[in-house]
């Protein structure tokens, strides 16, 4: 059988670490490919760039590789528009194979891509989109698909989490650890996406659209980063025996499906709590089958190099599935859960002045709003320097509970905006 | 396109989930599949049992599926050889898939089977066979495969882990545990091949083939099972920090692959240690990829109707990959490392009697054969009970170890043969 050809967009940490480990293990990954595997054309913004491995057939314009000889084309550009995009909708037009781990492109146009390689009766790959090496795309897709799975809840950004596990190790706030996170390289000059949420947003509609079986839907989901959060609230998450992750959650509920990414409370003892540092983890409800979890790193050279290779070999031995799933015609359209739905209990803080009638003020609102109370702690601080009061409600609704805290921040006895966290069972 | 027809060999408990998941969720298992799912016929023990779903096409003599005019053909009646084995040889050699749960068929006729398959270009699935709803079967032959898998270290024993967790929750010892477990339906009337750990090899095989790039190879694995684990040493573990577990370890070593299955200390903050119950647990160590890990329900209707009916779905999207991960020509032959040449620490209890010169005898034994002591802990009984002596080595290749006890248990001073159990790093 002729050589499967492979064009590779992109040379940076992942796009070379496919190019050494094809170079290294080409021989078994031919086996399992049932073909010869042969990388035909690299680009690269830089071709003089030293890279550790020699640089064959290098094209300056990444266009080009679309319309070249390759049966597979690699986009490790990155970006939701612009090149990458021009560049996997051509590749697929031109019928080629596309594996990729852009997650901003499919996050927002999987669907009317999933449409081109369908027509053409290509593979579009994006292992390495969600997760690193941790196969997650491919076991919602292909595995886990007897019993309706109910809910997905993951951690899928290495650098919330590193910063999250550090400022639990040192008691640190989070702005010193991302600092600190910037020079060590675990964090990106500009952090926005990460911390901000949205990189975990991106990686979250993909998983739920392959579990619900839609295709992403990135307008119905709520974003919350881990920018407010403070040494204080991981203190305290502590003392109720909860650890602060950044989750990712999509599930069904009786209104429609929920997809949010939020800090969480996350009990100690369970396996999303004690997933540390750059590590990512995934928790799957499947329904009948029961939960599963899956943990290990979710980027990197090698860890996101093995998913591409492993979207490159499915598509070199032809044995590839839909995107999503099943044909684009049948994808069902995501109906989302209102906002503010979803019901569960919540921790709260409240930095307030150390005057009379504070605490009974904050009482009221949340009984007017229909929120009551499981557990609290006060704990005074300096003179003058006001009094953090921090309680755990029963379950409530998330917009049950902002109209009390709005209530309560137009008072004049609260120093800053409350604080609410979600706590997430298991 | 035509429907896709299925058979069904035995209507136990997973057949059972296997029927009613297909009558309950056909419209999406279909779509998946890309082709209508059918149940042609079925066949099993008793016609006339109330097995809660309807029973169509009744089949008395399973062989007779092998030669209708199913597509696949689900074998679900277990045993290495007999039945079982007549009827996936002959569906594969009529050119049907075949999916099973088997793994003692496949440990030990796995080549000849993937060859059989190969010939036919037909599906021969097992994801069922290992670890139930956990989907590491397909992981480790399409996902895990860009960087050499280094090892993997599994809990695949629901039964085993589920004494294991007893016996440390209640402090009860094996024997009683065990009759327990048999009242709840957890253990079998005859537990031998779960609590001694053939269940275990058997699967363990299927992975190491996987992983290893060979058919699987029962010959060389060394088994030890639960039975003679005492309540002390597990309390003793907890006293070094780690827990009790019943692993199947699969990894290369200078000298060879090393394939065992036994108990072992694991750190007790470990993932694999926080495996409880009838929970299975799997870290696959993949090389520059990583530790990855995947835990879940290992057993069970719906876990493991979960994991068949992925296979059938694929069978059915005609998406399948070789058995083993490549040809069948291309399997190595695997290269076992010679007997007892694992290197690691090794928890070590004596049952001596409280006379002097005792411990400066097993020092010496110890000492004689290379073996040095990194910790030990020394506890009085009742007078004329004896006495235990536990100790932790430092690394130690299982051949010196074994050497040293056998002097030991030579000696007067010992009442029963001493107790070594591996400390497996992670």
């Amino acid at each position: 059988m002729t050589p499967f050809k492979i064009a590779i967009a992109g040379l940076g940490t992942v796009g070379g670490g496919v190019a050494k480990a094809i170079a290294a293990r080409g021989d078994d990954l031919s086996a399992r490919a049932g073909r010869k595997l042969e990388i035909c054309a690299v680009s690269a913004r830089d071709a003089k760039k030293a890279r550790g491995f020699e640089v064959k057939n290098f094209v300056a314009d990444p266009l080009a590789l679309a319309s070249g000889d390759a049966d597979v084309v690699v986009e490790l550009i990155g970006g939701e528009e612009g090149i990458a995009r021009e560049l996997v909708e051509t590749a697929l037009k031109n019928g080629k194979h596309v594996v990729t781990a852009n997650k901003a492109l499919l996050a927002k146009h999987g669907r009317a891509l999933a449409e081109l390689a369908e027509k053409k009766d290509v593979a579009l790959k994006f292992e390495a989109a969600v997760a690193g090496g941790i196969p997650i795309v491919k076991t919602l897709r292909e595995s886990l698909v007897a019993y309706e799975v109910q809910a997905v809840k993951c951690i899928l950004n290495g650098t919330c989490n590193y910063i999250l596990t550090e400022m639990e190790a040192t008691g640190a706030g989070f702005a010193d650890v991302l600092k600190d996170a910037q020079k060590l390289g675990y964090a990106e000059a500009d952090p926005t996406l990460d911390v901000g949420g949205g990189d975990t947003a991106h990686k979250l509609a993909l998983l739920a659209g392959l579990v619900f079986g839609t295709a992403p839907d990135l307008a119905s989901m709520t974003v919350e980063g881990i920018e407010h959060i403070t040494a204080a609230d991981i203190h305290f998450a502590s003392e109720f025996g909860y650890r602060i992750k950044l989750l990712g959650v999509a599930r069904r509920t009786p209104l429609g499906v929920e997809q949010k990414v939020s800090p969480s409370m996350v009990r100690a003892r369970s396996p999303l709590a004690n997933v540390d540092g750059a590590q990512n983890g995934v928790m799957v409800d499947a329904g009948a089958a029961g939960p599963f979890f899956f943990s290990g790193r979710g980027a990197g050279e090698a860890p996101t190099a093995s998913a591409v290779i492993s979207d490159i070999v499915e598509a070199a031995a032809g044995a590839f599935r839909p995107a999503f799933g099943r044909p684009v015609a049948q994808l069902a359209t995501l109906k989302p859960a209102p906002a503010g739905a979803g019901i569960c209990p919540w921790y709260l803080r409240f930095e307030v002045l150390d005057v009379p009638g504070v605490l009974a003020g904050i009482a009221r609102c949340l009984s007017d709003a229909g929120v009551s109370i499981e557990s609290m702690i006060q704990r005074g601080r300096a003179p003058g320097e006001g009094v953090a009061i921090v309680m755990i409600t029963h379950d409530a609704a998330q917009s049950a509970v902002e109209k009390a805290l709005n209530a309560i921040a137009a008072t004049d006895k609260v120093r800053a905006r409350p604080c609410m966290i979600p706590m997430e069972a298991a």
